[in-house]
Parts: structure tokens; sequence; C-alpha cells
């Protein structure tokens, strides 16, 4: 491609719409022109980033065996009734009706539809294993577009739904995706990671994240040191505390009077912060569905984790207790909480890790005071139930023995086993080997292609603009010439060079608009071109060019040969 | 690719609900599956021909030197009223509502965001010309969705939407747009035709449409012997008639006691039905915009054109007369209505062919009575008008001294100059080399990618199922194995034959599903294949494979070296 037959539109301005790094690049490299909230066109830079990862995924779906058809965009609402979602999945589905008032859905994902062409089509365990994906735009409304193509409302998105007759065949279908996902993110040059994760509103019985790791991630992963055991903090878990110490201190009450944290309190106290307990009051349903209060314990210096807060026995539709139910329960406001002597009968949980504590301190409920050397089983009862409760924190001990760190990521893929979920609601079933009918055992593995975009300029970015992975950028090389129309000799050996390297299936982009080197140069780091070669007077006569990785610090003047070597071996 | 790993899913039952060959075809082939009135899911094999013709038109833009880039299918309310389409476009327009009650609707074109685009990314005439194209999804809310994809509401088309400095600029972007056209029908291996045709809703000032020719198409085009001429039947025309011959009889009332049409007086009175002129009485709007009746005279044998009719001064939005606007009028009921005498002073509006007849027949204006040896001039004034109004028949002398010819055909391209209509109305603008603002001149561009799956099938077909140009076909080639499971000779026979052509570049699927030959043939005819091979035991022996192409009569015994040879050349 010559730039001067191209259309590219650099900004010189910073957007100021623009929080983050790749919405902000994105705009001022020209590949994207807001249109609406959460609404964008790709311009032809753009999209031809987005093309190369449509392909590359395109290519692994298929190697994987996967076989790609295309469902609409419009989807009628009698399919998401079959499985309850229209009234489930909430605001982010739009809704729509057609001039004869019938309702209808802009695809947010398509379990329905595909559940659907399955139950049509499927009759019998021969048809399978069988796995479709299509590559598809969808829309969410989400109720606050934000951070360009990252959270936009409309997106391409690579869906693929696995169909097996049973969940050691839906075990192989999902492993093969989860190896078809780990080949993409690495042929797309990407830093990422595969993390065990929670199904979310999706549903199922396993699932897992892929994420490219950036620091500016909305996501924090937990990784151990010691085998890839890797988790959304969501889903995380440290390794069981190692036994209670034996009780060594005596229950006393602690003067504070306005100390209403674990930090503050320790701090008066001078121990450490892993010494107190905070507590929490939170009001479930019991077996009867009324409200019950539980009050919650995590170690000072931990947070509660509200994923796995809710997935505790009785707290599956919790909220925060007020402060009515409080004083009612604890005959104490906020801030001096605990759970020994309560006013009225509590249920308490204890994270593991409080549960395996001796001598801890917690509120008194009275207002002003602590309590300091508590112990389980002495001052207070055994706990109601003992769950992990919390965020997992760095340098936690992981349960494979090393040791646990958290790292940013972006959510770009996410594969689900989903079961029989859809399939039973649905009645997709076919004859088995017995002639008997038999409910399939689906996957669904998600990757966010318009997404995957702005993540790699998140992980791969710097002052002067984008450093595309090569498998990903626009071109792999650009041909910078200097003086085009002043110099003829430049004008022809650039162009000599373009057709070489174009002819020898390097992708190349020569830059014939003539712009002064300041502005050419700026325009191709910002547009984030990995490898730059210039073609001047002064290296003509040296016989050279000038290259530049995109990463590199310096330049080097390069023969013919060297710089084709060069070019030739992707570099990554 | 092996169709035992495929979904190959055919249906020997034909739908009910397909009214044409290519819907009936489709839905038998296991190409589409019906989601809901509109909407459908292209199947595996359904999505390999539609990439197929997405990969062409593809590369025909791109080598015309069109940019991609990719629109949302949402798109904003503000934009479509600033050029009064919102309310124009009419009930296909699907209008949808967002979580904040803004408004939207799904993207039937896009000639408002692409102008909306270049009004931001365009400054001055140094980036012209430029011309962007997307293949994207498009929803219109049609009436009566039907005919499958052909006229389905949710559909895949290319549109593309040139920018240009002046109209001569303009003129260049859609000739080589037109260009571009007639090679990726071409290369589809259609028989199609480029006619003239009338803008219609989009507007503009000159337009083209390119139709696959089948006897089942939906519009009549007429093309003359004598030169590439070619027209929509809204749009043609014939040669202008010869002169009006003198009169040679005198007008007499004729006794038509119950003959109300042309057709039944003719027949009465023993005379050509061309000597006659039928009246049809309509209402437009004289310059004050009041109510004008009208009386259109075309040729017994020829039928008015609504759209040549309402291109006529004051009848932009005319209607029918009603009974009592017609007696008011003419002091007759219908069925024996004329030019002549009417009750109240009318308007008279000749077809070119009409104002050129002498001694002609035509109703009395008096129930029971028609008119003949009519004369202009004699016994009545000369018409107000005269227009061509009427719809060209096979036959009609054509401008150019040939004949003109009537085929049908199925609109699958349109090409429009636009001129400023869009650009003046958004004020998209650029500096022109004296840096004054000038307002772009445009041409629109579509294609629709899914209709001429369906439209190709409309062309290629049999009693047995299509017949796929080699360009369109899901594969190329199929080896069919006989008895691939009793056989292991065989099976690695045809194993290594389907190699060797899939490695020779020549697309290939190999049937070892391991069916019955009747079925496995009655398959691969349905679904189209252009070329099938046989490898059976019999045929190792004999050193040869049957060779069958999907048109061909009969098959033939050939070997290796002759079948690589035939395969290698695409047979059209």
């Amino acid at each position: 491609m010559r730039l001067s037959q191209f259309h590219l539109h650099t900004e010189k301005e910073t957007p100021a719409e623009a929080e983050i790094a790749s919405h902000r690049l994105m705009l001022k490299a020209g590949m994207l022109r807001r249109l609406a909230a959460g609404l964008y066109t790709w311009s032809p830079l753009g999209l031809r980033v987005l093309r190369k990862v449509e392909a590359i995924v395109r290519e692994e779906m298929d190697r994987a065996g996967a076989l790609e058809l295309l469902m609409p965009t419009i989807q009628p609402k009698e399919l998401w009734e079959e499985t309850g979602r229209w009234q489930k999945f909430g605001g982010q589905l739009l809704k729509i009706r057609d001039r004869k008032d019938a309702e209808y859905c802009y695809a947010p994902t398509a379990e329905e539809v595909i559940t659907d062409f399955a139950r049509n089509e499927l009759a019998s365990y021969k048809q399978l294993p069988l796995n479709f994906y299509q590559v598809q735009t969808k829309f969410r409304d989400e109720i606050r577009p934000r951070f360009g193509v990252m959270r936009a409302r409309e997106f391409l998105m690579k869906d693929a739904y696995s169909f097996d007759i049973d969940a050691a065949g839906m075990q192989r279908s999902y492993e093969a995706m989860h190896a078809a996902y780990v080949r993409i993110f690495t042929r797309l040059g990407l830093r990422f990671r595969a993390v065990q994760a929670d199904s979310g509103a999706i549903g199922g019985d396993a699932s897992q994240e892929f994420h490219v790791l950036a620091d500016s991630g909305e996501d924090a992963i937990a990784f151990s040191t010691g085998s890839d055991y890797a988790a959304n903090i969501e889903a995380a878990q440290a390794a069981q505390p190692g036994p209670r110490p034996a009780a060594a201190e005596e229950l006393r009450k602690v003067d504070t009077p306005t100390q209403k944290t674990c930090a503050d309190v320790a701090a008066l106290m001078g121990i450490d912060l892993s010494r107190t307990a905070k507590s929490i009051a939170l009001v479930g349903a019991d077996a009867d569905g009324n409200d019950q209060f539980v009050l919650a314990l995590v170690r000072g210096d931990h947070d509660a984790n509200e994923i796995k807060l809710a997935k505790v026995e009785g707290l599956a539709g919790y909220r925060m207790a007020t402060e009515a139910e409080i004083l009612a329960h604890l005959g104490s406001e906020p801030g001096f909480l605990g759970p020994v002597a309560p006013k009225q009968p509590i249920r308490v949980l204890a994270d593991r890790e409080v549960a395996a504590m001796a001598d801890f301190v917690v509120g008194a409920n009275e207002p002003g005071f602590h309590l300091a050397g508590v112990n389980w089983g002495r001052d207070l009862p055994e706990p109601d139930h003992v769950a992990d409760i919390r965020d997992v924190v760095e340098g936690d001990r992981a349960a494979d023995g090393g040791e646990l760190r958290i790292v940013r990521g972006i959510e770009v893929g996410h594969v689900f086993q989903l079961g029989s979920k859809y399939a039973e609601a649905m009645g997709c079933t076919v004859l088995d080997e017995q002639g008997k009918p038999r409910v399939l055992q689906m996957g669904c593995y998600g990757i966010g292609i318009s997404r995957i975009v702005a993540a790699a300029i998140e992980q791969n970015f710097d002052a002067n603009g984008i450093l595309w992975p090569d498998a990903m950028a626009p071109w792999r090389v650009a041909v910078c010439v200097i003086n085009p129309k002043r110099d003829d000799a430049v004008s022809a050996a650039a162009e000599a060079l373009y057709r070489e390297l174009s002819d020898a299936g390097i992708e190349t982009v020569l830059d014939d608009r003539g712009l002064r080197p300041g502005q050419m140069f700026a325009d191709i780091e910002l547009i984030g071109i990995p490898h730059r070669v210039v073609v001047s007077g002064r290296g003509l006569e040296a016989g050279t060019f000038e290259y530049r990785a995109r990463n590199a610090e310096e330049s080097e003047n390069l023969d013919r040969e060297t710089l084709l070597a060069r070019l030739r071996q992707p570099k990554s």
C-alpha cells in the first residue's frame, strides 16, 4: 500500500474524551471515530488491525475443527424466554420491536439461537462432536460505555458452541478450545494468562478467562510462583491456613474512643493489622427464605470478596445490613462491631484465616471499645460457617507451595463448560447408541476481537504511540522516503525496495506522502509500525538503508541484503 | 474438508414455506435455517458460499482502490434527521430505543454515517478522490419478508461511497465502480446485465442496476439487439415513434354495450388492439398544489408505467381518480372513458405513441359506446402533455435502431451518482485549490452479497439441485468413496486423490461418510458441487476414476493424469 493512496488521519491533539492509553492512541492514530456513545467506526487503518486478529482467530478455530456459521444479529424474544434470559439478562439486552410489534433483541451472545439450531439439525450421537462458531457483531447496551472499543456497546466477537453426547466429550471439546486460545494469543504476540474464573451470568460448571496482561487492566489476576495456577481475583484461592495456635492471652477490653477501623485500632495498640478481624454485617436468607443476620469476619489486612460471599449457604442474594438491623442484633453502631456477645443470636461466618486465629482483636459491640485477646471456643462459640471469603493478596501462600503474585489483566476470552444448562431448558437432545434421547453437553467459547485490539495497545505503547506485535500491525514494515518530490533517485530506490519487500510477502507500506521527516516519523511511530526503513539521498550514497525497530533505542544503517534478511525474520 | 468432520444436513422433503427455487434448494441443501420472519442462520455449508462471494467482492473493491472500513450497524437518529430520512425512509427503517431512551436505527444503508465520517476526516481536496467501502450486516424491516435470503430482513451487503471534488471526478469514481462490478459478476461466473435504472429513494443524478438474469427474476429488463443498451423496465425507453399519419376516417360512435376493455372493443370491431387507446383517470396537482384531473392515454396494447407517470409535471404524487371525480369530469362510468368532449375541461396526457396515432378508438364518455376514427386536432385538441409513460414491450424499436427484448432479472447491485445531495444536507465540504470550501460530490455503490447467493441458484439449478459456478461452489470438487468401510484400497486411493487435489490448490471435499452411492450422489448433486469424482473398486482395477461435471449428461472414466488436467482448468 502507498500511503498517498490510503486514508491516514492522525491527530496531534490528545482527545479529551479518552481516559486510557488505548482509547487515546486509537483516536490519535485515526483508527477509530466515535459515532455515538459506545459506537465506533473503524477507519481503514483500524480495520486492518481488526482483520488481522479476526484472521488468526478464524485460522485457529478452523484448525481446531470448529465449523464456522453465521447467526443473525437480531434474535426473537421467544427463544430467550425458553431459557428465562429475556428477563434475567438485564439492561444490557437491547430489546427491539419491529413494524409488526414483534419483540426481538440485538444478540449479546447466542446460546439460545445455536441451541435452537442444534436441536433442529442434530438427531443422532453419530453427528457429534460438533463445535460451531461465528465471527459476528454483538451489542451490549452498557450503562456506561467507555474506554473506546474496550467497553463499546457494539463490538466484534467470535463465539463458539460445542455439542457433545457426554461430559467427557464436553471436557475434550473444552480442552481443544483452551489449546486453540493459547495458540491464538501466542500467535498474536501478546503476553497473556489463562486463569480460573467465576462463571457469572453465562452459568455452567467450569470456566477460564484469557487475560492480556497490562498495568491498566480492570481485572486483578493471581498466579502462583509454584505452578501454572492462575485465577481471576474473584476465584483465586490461597493455601489453607495452618492450624489455629493455642490461646495465649486473656480477653480484655481496649479503649478505642475514635478508632473505628482495624487500621486505626492496630496503630493505637501497636500491633500488626493481621492480628485484627473486621466484622461485616450482612443480611442473607435462612432455609425458609426469611432474613437472616450474618456477621462475616475477615482479617484486618484482607478484603472480603463479594462473589465468594455470595457462594456461602444462605448468602446467595445477600445485602449489607442496615444500621437499624445492626443496632438490633449487636447493640452497637458500626465501627465497634464484633462477634462476641451479640445482643441477639446471630450467625457468624469466619474466613478460613480468621477461623485459624488466636488472641485476635475485634469490636466490642460498645461504642469506643474493642476486645483484644479474643479466642474461638473460649470467648465466643466456634464460627457457624468457615469459608474462603476474602480476596487473595500478593504474597499469599498458594496451594501448590508457591507464593501468589497479583498482576492486572484485560479479559479478552472466556471458555465455559455449560453442561446441560441450555440443552436441558430448550430440549436439545439426540439419540444415543442405545437409541435413547440424551440431553447434549455444551461448552461456549468467546473471544472479544475488537477488544483484543485495544488490549494489545494497553500492553504495548510508549510516549510516541503504539508498538504493535508483528502479527497485529497494520503493516509490518514502513518504507519512508525523504524528499520524494525533490529527489528522483531516492523515490526510485524507495519504490524498488517497496516492491521487493512486497514481492517477498513482507507486508509493507510506502510513505510517499512527501511530508517532512519529523512529521512522517511521528505518524509511523504513532500508528505503531514495527519496522521502519528510511530511504534518503545520504543513505543511497553510502549504499545503506536506515533501519529501526519500533521498540529499539537506536537505528542502524544496513545494506540491502542485511536489511532483507532482518525483515524476513519476524521479530517480536 | 472431510464430510465426516463437517456438518451437512440435507432434507429430502421439499419445504412447504419456500415459494421459489433458490429458497427451496437452500433449505433442502441445508445452507440456511430460518430463525424468524426474514432472519436466517447460514449453516457452515451456506456460509462457505457466502464467503466466496464476499471475498471476490472485497478483492475487486481493493483492486479498484477503494478503502475498506467498518461502520456500526446501529446509527443515531440525529444523523438521519440531518438529511430528513428519519421520517422519509419509511417503515423499512428499524427504529430502536436504548436503555437511556435515545433513538437509533439498524442501518439499512449508510450515507449519513459515511458523510459524517467524511466531513470530520476530510479537509482538503488533496485527500481526494476517496472511496470507502464496508461489508456489513444491514437490516430492512420488510413488510413481507419472503423468498429466503432473496428478500430477508437482515442481510449482508457491501456498500461503498466515493468522494470527489467535482462532478468529473465523481463520474470517474462511478465508472471505476461500474468496471469493478462487471469484473465481480464476471468472476462469479454469472450471466448478468448492467441496466439503466431509476434512482428511487436513494436519489441522485444517475444510476445503474446490475441484474443476474433468471426467469424467476422479479424485475423486467429491456435490452436492445442493436447496441449494449439495457434498462430496467422502469427506465427503459423505446425509439421515438414515427410521424403521425393523416386522418383517413370520419369520427363515428360505435355500439359497445358490454365491452369495457380495449381488448373487448378491438375484438368486437375486428381491429388490432394497437388501434385503440385506453384512458386512465388520475389526480395530480396544479402549480398551486390543488387537485388536477388528468386523463392519461396509452395504446390499448401497452401498459402505463407508474414511475414514468410520476415524472410528468404535476403528477409527482399522483393518485387514481375516484368514481365520483371521474363522473364529475367525464360524465361517464369507467369502461367507456375517453378524451373527447369531457363534461368539464381536463388535462390530457398522451403517451408518445398515442400522440402519433390517427383514426384511433377511445371511450365515448357514454355508457355502452366508444368512438372510432378519432383524430387529434380535429375531434379533440392536441394533447396538453406528450411523454413516454408506458412500459416498453418485446419487439419495440430501440433508439439505436435495434429491437428491444425483455428478460427477467434479479437486482444484485446498484451504482448511483449522488451528486451533492447528502454532502449539501450535511455540510460535507473541503477546501479546494483556491482555498474555498467546496461541497463534495458523492457516489454510492451497493452489492447484495447474501442475495447474490440466492440469485445464482435461480439462474443455475435443475431437478436434482443447485449447479454452482466454480467460483461460488462450497467446494469445486467432490471425491466420493464407494464403500469406504468395506474396502481399504478404495479408501486409501480416495484419500490419496483428495490430498493430491488439495495440495494442488483445488478445493476438494472428500465424501467419506460411508453412505450408499445413491444417497451420496443425491447430496452432492443437491448441494451443487461442480465436479464429482467417484473412487470405486471397479475403477481402481481399471486404473480410472469416474468423473462427471454437474452440468454434464454423462460421466467419463478418466485416468489420473487426465482427471488432474481436467480439474486444474476451471470449467464454467
